[in-house]
């Protein structure tokens, strides 16, 4: 089977290459620790050749993910919502490599929210693309800055972020919160108490974060579980409001990390939604798709 | 007139003293930044000392506030809520100073939440008992951890925690959106943005809170005015969880500092309430209210 096509799926943490066939076929895959927080001085060119540079110069290269960012490779506007991958076809941004490689940049999705304000996503809109069936679909991309995103005929129609993972990291590190736990268990009971809390969500999150404080402070839960129920607080409280702007949602595919994805599942079960895993090859699936759709693939 | 009765309102940032007469008049009042944080190895009767040393030894003295808290100088139960101030009158716990002063130090209140979650509170019970009308009354304690406190006959029937300027902090120092914020400028017009959205709060706080990012990536808000944006947004989410959970409430008493109130009071007109700020002398008020229900003054 010849080689046709290079996708990279290019984030803040890690690299991923994969060399493809005509049809999608994987035909090699590879992995670096190069995302691009960890890329010093713009040596992106660089940090492509030491993954691939046995690769064949001439096959035409997709990037897609925060490498198409401001803090990344080449910065390529977003792309309106509605849109699939016709649209991100239409909006690659081309570069010549310092080899001599064709490269195709793949732009991230905006949209407005309901409430009039921007919204934006990077790299998961690839994600989505290569996960997608027939019929209207819910997706999560757990994370730093989560999101959920709807989908259907092969087109991204809306979608919303919520920084969900960053308040748990800030919180934690810097809030008096941060300073009851004092080791930290992996506690599903704890983890679940917090997740019907912010499912139901009385008097909002500024509200039920205290909980935290309080259920330490009356020793109701043992410092070391503190973190697991802050999780399933914040990650309830995530889940409780997109499933409620989106009252017609029964089931919702999972993407990404195995362990964020476990979590965000059994609090979808607790909402009543079906959750599925998204498999593990959806991005470079997707990147596909634009290639098929731009016409560099045969 | 004779003083009969010495206050101490002893908070985490500052000490204020009064000298009062049997019917509550002010005869002399003193400040000292001792809040508890500055007082150093437990030495709070040489800060007490230092402020009122010259006052009658033979009075007592009623403290309230952190000076309360395991972190203060004695540590009092909190007291149930609904209650008023024979409750914390009942509360008060009483220890001989080293110069031979009798100490009554004041409990905070507990309440269950209607989440079933323990709520607390140190001090702002007695700014709400000094600040007490006929009939039902909303107060709001603006701060770091934010206290909407329900009052009807004379009790304190409810209250509950948000942890709003908290919140603030440390999502303007530590996350994302600290980062995109050069300058800050003090935009009344990006505040009350921001409160708009916080009252409507569409799909939640942790998605709201992405706007921020979002207004300053398109530069549709400038860097400097995002915190006033981010400000606005926080204090609108709280407060129009508070009223939505309170639909009764057609006005609200705001305690506490000048300029937070000002904010406070310009989200509750967006949000159709009323308001006004409540004197400075609520919490000696609250003081002499339970020392003459202890039965301490003549």
């Amino acid at each position: 089977v010849t080689a046709r096509c290079i996708g990279l799926d290019w984030g803040t943490s890690s690299l991923r290459a994969y060399l493809l066939a005509a049809d999608g076929g994987i035909l090699e895959r590879r992995h670096a620790e190069a995302g691009i927080l960890a890329v010093k001085d713009g040596a992106f060119d660089a940090a492509m050749e030491s993954l691939i540079g046995d690769w064949d110069l001439s096959l035409p290269v997709l990037a897609s993910g925060m490498i198409t960012s401001r803090q990344g490779w080449v910065e390529v506007p977003y792309v309106a919502c509605p849109g699939g991958a016709a649209a991100l076809a239409a909006g690659l941004v081309e570069r010549r490599s310092e080899r001599g490689r064709n490269l195709h940049f793949v732009p991230g999705m905006r949209c407005l929210s309901g409430d009039g304000v921007p919204d934006v996503m990077r790299g998961e809109e690839v994600q989505v693309l290569g996960a997608m069936a027939a019929g209207p679909q819910l997706f999560v991309a757990p994370g730093t800055h989560s999101k959920w995103i709807d989908a259907d005929g092969g087109l991204i129609t809306r979608f919303s972020t919520y920084m969900t993972g960053e308040a748990f990291a800030v919180l934690r590190q810097h809030s008096i919160l941060g300073r009851l736990m004092t080791g930290e268990a992996d506690d599903a009971a704890a983890f679940e108490r917090g997740a019907r809390m912010g499912l139901a969500e009385p008097e909002g999150l500024l509200h039920t974060l205290f909980s935290v404080r309080t259920l330490g402070l009356f020793e109701k839960l043992p410092a070391a579980s503190l973190a697991s129920y802050l999780s399933g607080l914040l990650i309830g409280t995530e889940t409780g409001h997109a499933i409620r702007s989106r009252p017609a949602a029964r089931r919702c595919v999972i993407l990404g990390a195995e362990r964020l994805a476990a979590l965000y599942g059994s609090v979808l079960r607790l909402a009543g939604l079906e959750s599925k895993p998204a498999d593990a090859d959806v991005a470079v699936r997707g990147l596909h798709g634009i290639a098929v759709s731009r016409g560099l693939v045969p």
